[in-house]
């Protein structure tokens, strides 16, 4: 089996890297070529074998450890983001991004319950179609960003901490549905406490980061972080995947997403950059295992099932209010920053990934939604997720070009002063 | 189960890294330390459970995950080892790694066979310990030559190429045995082709390293690689990945080790390494995997199984004879670099490790071996394991006491002249 692994480990690394020069060609972010080469994978069958068969990628030993190494992917994908967005600079965008995330929950909750009632759909199944379509998957927004190199921009800081608030509200929509699926009824209890354990570990481990600073002023600490050289011989890397995999499981066993405690350890760690120095040691880390994650994204799509037309048009229209809902209500809720800079968030938040996967998972396991309804939700998450590194980056470009035709007029200006 | 492996994952690399720092602070390579860790973790029992038990590692889907893990980590070790081998070196030490290589292999062989014929076993048993016993475990020394920074010493070189070359001829030797098990004669045929099969693919390999200097010199290929600056713009990890895996692959596919294959392919990206530096990405990656290789190898040793009086006896004296012979062969072989360096080579091939334990597994599965008797070579596998970097600490310390006294006296006798 470990032979097998090889061969699979060879031929998708193959494919992702071609994937990625010709994006590299056409200039379009990495991530695409990867989510349609999975696509490919899955989809196109060749004398009667897809490359999925062929790379026997469904045997039960291997596909759970391309499982792990997807999880892995995005968890240390958030981890190096954390690392990148230091707590006090998150608090500068705080009060907004809590806005953009709130209003970005409530109207395609309200959106796809509206929809599916509509369609003559129970109650049931629409507040589950509701609660597949709040959360946003920050994993490809932030790989789209990180590879434009705009991580620093005040809209990519808003967009993540908006997608951690985002996660945490998500879950206590989805705490509240399957309340109402398992007990008929609402139990208030539990969904308070849910959601109360998943505020107090963002706001544990928050308060601790910004605490961090402070305590390192004090003498004492520093004088001990100087004065014993062995901490500076340390490599970062174990303490750092330590502290990972540590608070993504803490995260999990909360019944919270593992990214977001893998997001909150970066960030936790980014506090101790000047002495352990870590993006370097991910950096390589992640160019292995993070394709993994856009590769199985794109392999679970299976294109045959939407020939049916009511399920095509369920799809085209839950889609189409996803988007639209998502799109206004976090571009309202950052207005303040401009035009612009509010269509960039607005489509930043757009993609649904893997959370909106797994909120449809649950539904289907718990006998809500049927097969067709959970293969319009996975569609939606997948739609979303496709199109939106090609919005954020059309987005952040027309920005740009705005700014360098007026850096361009003003180096004509310029030149015409000079003359 | 993905929340699992985080919990593992997070257990695994904390114990590993607190062991990491022992070994530091008592000056012994962290190798020993991640061994000892993994012999706790499944030995050590508290309340009825080890720690083993308590983070479920014997769980079917983890375990795989680990297994891959481990074989990941060893297979780019092999590889950053070879990247740090280029051919031309190699080839310096080739005639002698030769003679290391083949003594080191029949002295074992022999001494294994008469051990246990003198035991009163079959014939047949006899041979299988034997082949056990020939294939050197280049990981450990490997590992420990790594963090000892002596991997550009002529002792290393050697080790490593006599390392390559025993894996070959441990093939053909397992293959004979094998060949015998199955038809209960030798099929010279069959061996014939696996063992050619086998060199042809290492001299392959070798060949094309040892042309691409030459290639690069000539004008075409050089111009191509200055004149598109994008080769210069890749990240060379992909590619690098792609080769290693491909190469890796291939040698299984040979029924080689797939180290071998791994190791092939590091040498052959060594001749590209002023365009493709791939030391540092390949360093953090090793850093996570590497561990799990060492880790599993401790947790796989099950001491209570020692308890009996006439197994522990065959386990001392099989170890005896498989540390002698290997040491006395080997020593020999490199006697010509003097005592004290052919000290170092013949302790540093000791190691059997995963090598002797696949061996005696096939044994256990073809019938040939019981299961006292495949204890007993994993015993043996380990304990070769365990004290060579023990003692390759102190050979290569005794080396340079040697040299540093020599250099003291010349210190002595620089000052007094000075005087």
């Amino acid at each position: 089996m470990v032979d097998l692994i090889l061969v699979q480990l060879f031929a998708l690394i193959l494919l992702a890297w071609i994937a990625a020069l010709v994006c590299d060609r056409v200039k379009v972010p990495r991530v695409i070529g990867e989510i349609l080469i999975g696509i490919a994978i899955s989809n196109i069958v060749l004398n009667g074998t897809s490359l999925f068969s062929a790379l026997q990628l469904g045997a039960p030993d291997t596909s759970f450890v391309f499982k792990v190494f997807s999880e892995l992917g995005v968890i240390f994908l958030l981890f190096a983001i954390g690392l990148e967005t230091p707590f006090t600079e998150l608090r500068k965008v705080g009060k907004m991004a809590t806005i953009v995330a709130i209003l970005g929950v409530v109207l395609p909750f309200i959106g796809g319950f509206a929809l599916l009632i509509l369609f003559a759909k129970t109650t049931l199944e629409a507040m589950f179609i509701g609660a597949a379509m709040v959360a946003t998957s920050v994993g490809i927004t932030a790989r789209v960003i990180k590879d434009l190199g705009l991580m620093d921009t005040i809209e990519a800081k808003v967009i993540i901490g908006a997608a951690v608030i985002d996660d945490v509200l998500g879950l206590i929509v989805l705490a509240m549905v399957t309340g109402v699926a398992q007990g008929g009824t609402l139990n208030l209890i539990d969904i308070a406490v849910v959601a109360s354990l998943a505020v107090v570990f963002v706001l544990v481990v928050m308060f601790i980061s910004a605490l961090i600073p402070k305590a390192r002023k004090r003498s004492q600490v520093q004088e001990l972080l100087n004065k014993s050289s062995t901490w500076k011989h340390w490599s970062p890397l174990p303490f750092a995947l330590i502290i990972c995999f540590g608070l993504a499981a803490l995260a999990s066993y909360l019944s919270l997403a593992a990214i977001i405690g893998a997001f909150l350890a970066g960030m936790l760690f980014a506090e101790f950059r000047d002495i352990w120095p870590t993006e370097d040691k991910f950096a390589p880390i992640n160019e292995f295992l993070v394709p993994f994650f856009f590769l199985f994204i794109g392999i679970q799509v299976n294109l045959s099932s939407f020939s049916e037309a009511s399920i095509l048009a369920l799809v085209i229209l839950v889609t189409a209010v996803a988007i639209i809902t998502k799109f206004v209500g976090c571009g309202l809720g950052a207005k303040g920053l401009g035009r612009k800079s509010a269509l960039i968030v607005g489509v930043g938040m757009v993609p649904r990934g893997e959370v909106g996967i797994i909120v449809a998972s649950i539904g289907l396991t718990s006998g809500v939604l049927d097969n067709s309804l959970f293969s319009v939700v996975v569609a939606m998450s997948l739609i979303t997720t496709l199109i939106s590194p090609a919005l954020l980056t059309f987005a952040f470009n027309h920005k740009n070009r705005g700014k360098k035709r007026k850096m361009d007029l003003d180096k004509d200006k310029l030149e015409i002063d000079q003359i």
